[in-house]
Formats: structure tokens, sequence, C-alpha cells
């Protein structure tokens, strides 16, 4: 399927409420769930990021890396290892991998040069701590890291696995990826009067869809599905990363930066295209739903106690409120 | 060898011009080398970097990219391939791929929040002509890239070969490599009564010799050769590298900004320790000499025929002139 194909699926033209998927949510406590599983994840990151020299690079890294986030990606990354019948153990690598990318990302988004925001998780951004000299290559750091942590981390993997998941990563983070979205939307602010769907969805299908494919597809081939099974997870992944854009843009215009931890009402502010100002927030809201059915119906084949953390990610993912 | 070990080979302690290689050169054409190969590399760089969309971003990279630099690490991955026997079309994604990185660290130094400078290559830095935002993503989309490339062109090379390089890779671009050496150059600069020599050649090492070392070693590795070969290499690769910066370094003081392509006088402007700045002009050209004797010592087992491109490639390194 191409590039153009696959992000037909995402068109408008049929909006629609999902069946929800509360009946697989009852055998499933999600909250011991991700309780024990951030846990597992944030443990695995301080290990992955020592204090070394120099100080002030690793600590610029630590102090994004380690500063609590929602931790979805490394989340998708187990859940799905789990879901082809892994062990969360073998993703570990990959989840801490695409969180920091996922990190990589916030930082440079930050910078004055690009959206200029001083809050992230509650706490001032990392340019504002550091500088914006180190801020750079602290992200840039982050990434190489990412690379690196896959690459030694997986000892006792196939070394043609590895690859594939290097390769994964290198293509989510580059510049058909997160690079090619982050380009886009600069592009695109403060020139809004010709953003249309297509641009918004080409956006958040690479800064955000990307790295959720990367982090569900690697956790796939490192708990040992096949082939059917990581790319139904690929799919999967694309519209729960739509999904979690349009949740986002939603929240940004009804919650306070309190409530979400980084500055609020910042896209109306800038004039940014989003999905409620294109769809009205009704409609945005109808979009979420969709995605949501849709994601689900991919994990139709998969055995369903092994996947509800992967069915509830979604529900969460659509319901979150921050 | 540990890196405190390896680190000490490059004491001041015993100052004295190396026997130089005249004998070698004589049968072997550097120029025709240099001319037939970096045509090779310029039109992989041109191939690995199509204009897609989005175009910006993919100019940007292309902007830098290929620029004509002199090609110094892809001509030391190719020449170590030949050494220990290979053909220099095995070494080309890794040659690409170590330029890509390179480029991407000048990119990214020139930042206005780095070493802010306004020339490169005789050209405006990338930040000038694109804007930092895209400046910072097409830097950070090169080594990505990089990455990418030697996972994906490699085809028919043993994964865990191919993994070994990914590796070596992240390891000299990452923030124990070109990371750190710029984190520490970027502390130091305006700071400079207390940067001692330990301090200036553990930047050099890191911003410079890394890379010379990941270039030289990937060559070696898809080269086919032995894990002796390839660690004579590396070292070689090191002293190579110091001798590089403490070469740059000198022509900073001694050449016009229209000879270097790059302005001069930086340094001093900048009030940056540099070599001739700690040793003195005579003294920093004696160890430039010495480095050069150690780093071809370490080719003594090699065939002299299949090394005299690496054994050229350092004389060149000591003696050009821009």
């Amino acid at each position: 399927m191409s590039d153009h194909e696959e992000e037909k699926i995402f068109n408008l033209n049929s909006l629609r409420i999902s069946p929800v998927t509360s009946e697989v949510e009852k055998t499933f406590n999600f909250d011991d769930y991700v309780a024990e599983k951030v846990n597992h994840v944030n443990e695995a990151l301080d290990d992955a990021v020592p204090v070394k020299y120099p100080p002030t690079i690793h600590e610029a890294m630590r102090y994004s890396l380690l500063a609590g986030g929602k931790r979805i990606r490394p989340m998708l990354c187990i859940a799905a290892c789990e879901a082809v019948g892994g062990h969360h153990s073998a993703a570990m690598p990959a989840a801490c991998a695409v969180e920091m990318i996922h990190t990589m990302s916030l930082i440079h988004d930050d910078l004055p040069c690009m959206d200029n925001d001083d809050l992230r998780r509650g706490k001032p951004t990392n340019h504002k701590v550091f500088g914006q000299g180190v801020a750079v290559l602290a992200g840039g750091a982050l990434f190489v890291l990412a690379i690196e942590h896959i690459a030694t981390a997986t000892t006792g993997v196939a070394p043609n696995k590895v690859l594939a998941a290097v390769r994964e990563l290198a293509k989510a983070g580059g510049a058909e990826g997160l690079v090619a979205g982050q380009a886009v939307d600069l592009s695109c602010t403060g020139n809004n009067q010709n953003v249309e769907l297509e641009t918004l969805e080409y956006i958040h299908l690479r800064k955000t869809a990307a790295l959720f494919e990367a982090s569900v597809v690697l956790g796939a081939i490192f708990g040992g599905g096949s082939h059917e099974q990581v790319e139904k997870l690929r799919i999967f992944a694309r519209k729960i990363g739509l999904l979690f854009q349009v949740v986002d843009d939603i929240l940004d215009v009804t919650r306070s930066s309190e409530e979400l931890g980084k500055t609020a009402g910042k896209d109306l502010a800038a004039d940014k295209t989003t999905y409620p100002k294109l769809l009205g927030l009704e409609k945005a809201m109808e979009f979420a739903e969709k995605l949501n059915g849709e994601a689900t119906e991919q994990l139709a084949d998969f055995d369903r106690e092994k996947a509800a953390p992967l069915v509830a990610l979604a529900d969460y993912i659509a319901r979150r409120q921050n």
C-alpha cells in the first residue's frame, strides 16, 4: 500500500461513531498495567543515560528524558510486544529508544527558532535551563543514543532483526518522518490561510504517527511477531498516532495550562490550524472516535487477552484529559 | 586499551620530527586518486539525498552536503577499505554516511547559539540561507539519513558487520563523540584562562578524531579487514584526526578567509585556545609532524601499495594549505 493510499484511510467522508471496546477493558486493569510498566521504563531510561563527562550535556539529556512524561510510546512498544506473545523485557531497549527520539523532538520543537515554548511537562524547557546550544546538542545526542542503545542493548537478538529496527527508527526520525512533519509545520505557522486538512494530516502523520508506528513495529519485531502481525500493528499505530494529535488539538482549546502541564491555547494564539479549527469541536471529537474504532479493528485477529493493553492504550489516548 | 591510555599517546614529552613518507608517495599519484574518488563520492551523495517533499528540508540538506567540501572523511573511508584489500565500491555507503554526519556537525556548529559563523566552504552558512529552525532540522535529518543509508545501502553485507558499523557511527556522533567535543568546546569559549592542553585534546579527539576513526574503521570493516587491521587503523585515524585539527589551528592564524573559504582569524578573535596559542607556532608545527609519523607507523604491516592512499592522505592533511 502506497503512502498515498494509506493516507486516504483517514478521509472524512464517512464520519461515524465506532463501537467502543469496553468489553475487553473489563478483564484488564489498565492503571495497574501502566504503573508497573512505566516504572520499568523509567528505570531503564535512568540506566541508559548515566551522568558522565561532559556533565552538562548528559544532565541536559537526563533533564528532559526523565521529566516524567506519559511514556505513551514505550507503553505502545511494550504492549505491541506482548500482543504478539513476547515478554515485555524483549521490548525494553526499543521502548527506551523511542522515548529518547520523542524527547529529542520535544527539545528541538521547543527552541526559540521552532515553536518557542517555555514550559514542557510542567517544567521549564531544556533551552531555558541549559541554553540553546546545549539544547540543540542534547537533542541530537538523544537521537544518536537511541540508535546506539538499540544496536547494543539487544544482544542475543538476530542481527537482521536489530537492523530492521534501526531502519524503522531512522525512517520515523528522518526527513520523511519527524523532521518532515516539523518542517512543514514550521513553514505553515503564521501562514495559515492555506493550510488544509490534507496538509494537517501530512504533518501529524509524520510528527506523531511515524514514531507511534516505529514504537509498535519495534515492539512487534522484538516480540517475535509475524510479518502480517507487524503490518496490522503498523496501521493500528498510524491511526492511533493521528488520534493522539486530534485529541491534543481538542485539549489545547478545552483545557488550562495547569491541567496540561504545558502552555494551553497556544495553537489559537499562534493562529495554528488544528482539527477543531477546520472541523469544529464536535466533528473533531467524532473523528477521534472513528480513528479509535478503526485502529482497534486491526487487532481483531490477535489474542484478545494479549492485545488488551493495546486496546486500552488506544482508548486512553482517545479519552485522556491532559 | 582504555580511553585514558589512548589519549596519553598524544603527550608532548618527546617532540621530534618523524621520517617523511616520500618514498611511498613516488609510486602513487595522489591528485589523480583524489579526483577520481571525490567524483564517485559526490555522485553517490547526490543520489543519496534526492529532492523530495517537503522541498525546503531536502534542499537545506543538499545545500550543505553538496557544497564541495574536501571529502577527507570519505577519502579516508575508501582508502582504508582499499588498504585491507577491499574494492572502493564496498566503502561507498559508509563514505557517504560519514560525510553526512560531518555536514550535520558543521551546520549545527555554525548556528548563532554555537560558533555563530556566516561563511562555510566559501558560501553563506545553512542557517543564513534557510533560517535557524530549518538548519537545526536539516542537521538532525542528515545524521538520521547517515544511519538509514548505512542500514539500507549495504545489501548483501552480513548484518552483524552492518550493525557494527551502525554502532561505530553512533559512538562517533553521540554524547561521547562529536557532541561531547562540541559541548566542551562551547563551555570553554569565552572562558579560556583555564583551557589546558588536556582539554584541547579532549575536544579535538571528539570533535574531529572520533569521526575520522569511524570513517577509517567503517572502510576497513566493509573492506573485509581483520580485527587487528581494524584496530591499527583506528589508532592511525585518531592521530590523523588530531593532526587535522592542529593544522586547522595553524592555518587559522597563518591564512586569509579567502584562502580558507571560511572566516580566518576567528579563533584569535574569539580568544579561543588553540595549539599555536598553547605551544607557539613552531612547536605546533613540530607536533603535527610527529603525529603524522606516528600515524603512518601504524601502517607498517599493511601492503605498501594498497596502503599508499592512506599514507598520502595523512601527508596531505599535514601539509594542506586550506
